[in-house]
């Protein structure tokens, strides 16, 4: 049986307007495609993307820092209570096929980071950029907006 | 939104078929009272509850230790993937309300000792019994069948 | 170069008289004995094994739960912060190359758990007692003070 | 009873020559002005680290991402096996003081995220460089050679 197809949105708990709307257009078409959402679980971007998507009728996964459930935002489907802090990080994206980097802060860097280790397609919104030794390192996919964010990170799988 | 009950059903990945008859009856029953099933993911008592959930038309979530989504069994609709090996084994009971032991190795006992450390209660099914000082304790509430273990695991949230 | 001999001494961070007496005595000799001890790096039974293997000139590693390096015991010359709460008990039992535990709550019993999954020695004062399917598990080797407890301990490595 | 300076050296497990001997210097320079190391235990800027500060009589500590003591580099006085792979790298970082970036793969990026969001300076020799939304990141305190890395850790403690 196929198993569909998961992709992580992360992002700050505290963001802009902006950057939430663009959260909840990304969780939003993410539903309307079929895809589940895997995010951290909490408020900002992660909280605007579960609300867009299970106002499309999407699954949304919250992979929770904590030891309390009642922690996770109001639209999360399946909240996972990791109990070990901010190394959960690691398992918001290794429990996705790609990954939509909305903005975000160091913990987003953190994420980002061990993506690209681990070969995981990354498509940023207005995040990070990165260079090392001086030459810049290419390995996000710059999107323009929130259709185009999703497109790319199923085109990223299917490649 | 109601968010639903959660619930793990812990064991051996290799377990006698007994067992997994057992587990498969767990499942079933849990998915027919509406709760959600978590466990480890695997295969043995871990698969055989998965198939009976997803048989009675239940969700199942399966918190990997490895790196692989492919490790999962096939019965798991949401594939988490840690990556931090046993270490994960004080999600499955955290990310759960009551936690059901069927049979079951050490990698099961750490999983009793995590939930009963957090007040979670734990039900057993032909499993580990502990004394302490030559003391018996008594936290590990006994089932005699599958629905006697799914009744005492719902009483256990209510109360 | 040798590497030398870590041992682990688990207990809880509230603990007896008795016990802590128990705890130094078996921290001291394992400094005698030239090993290194590794703890959880709290209160209890770790801070008296600490206090013990101190004063007879031994090195001491707390690895702590949470994050903060003043949570350890004043006796801890290694201070790990590990940010991840009571997972780290997996670490502190796979860092030791034998595992000796004094009297314990549900968390001793998680590191007891995993020790034996790992085929680490663990060498019980006190301590819990299992049983699996009505069977007596005989995995924790009983010690009846502190010097006996170590010479368990450095036995089971060498064997 | 003063505890002492923990400085983490992370880099990468593969490097250049010339990154190697950057390591070994502040290696050595660390234990000369009396720091403990700590590091991730494997092999690259790791193993040159430690290879430095053993030559001068500093203590080494390798936070291991497997399951194997022996995965230690030779230089490893205290070896902690972590057994949850990458994610140990939020307690390499957590368990220093200051951290000195040394070239660097992905891995290196999660370790200075993390050091970074939980307010822990980074000193960087030939590292990452960040920005955000287009604007410059100057977070990481560059350093220009091993001495000057090492002295800009230290005053970044003290200050």
């Amino acid at each position: 049986m196929a198993r569909g197809i998961f992709i992580a949105v992360i992002g700050s708990s505290r963001c802009s307007e902006r950057e939430a709307r663009m959260a909840e257009e990304v969780g939003a078409e993410l539903a309307r495609r079929g895809a589940t959402l895997v995010c951290g679980g909490l408020s900002g971007v992660m909280a605007a993307a579960c609300k867009g998507a299970r106002s499309a009728g999407g699954t949304t996964v919250g992979i929770l820092p904590g030891n309390r459930r009642q922690d996770a935002n109001p639209y999360v489907d399946i909240p996972i209570v990791t109990t070990i802090g901010e190394a959960r990080n690691v398992m918001v994206v290794n429990s996705a096929q790609a990954v939509i980097a909305i903005g975000g802060e160091y913990g987003t860097l953190s994420e980002i980071a061990f993506a690209l280790r681990d070969s995981i397609p990354v498509i940023g919104l207005n995040t990070w950029s990165l260079s090392r030794s001086g030459r810049l390192d290419e390995s996000i996919v710059v999107a323009v907006d929130a259709r185009d964010a999703v497109d790319k990170a199923l085109a990223a799988i299917q490649a």
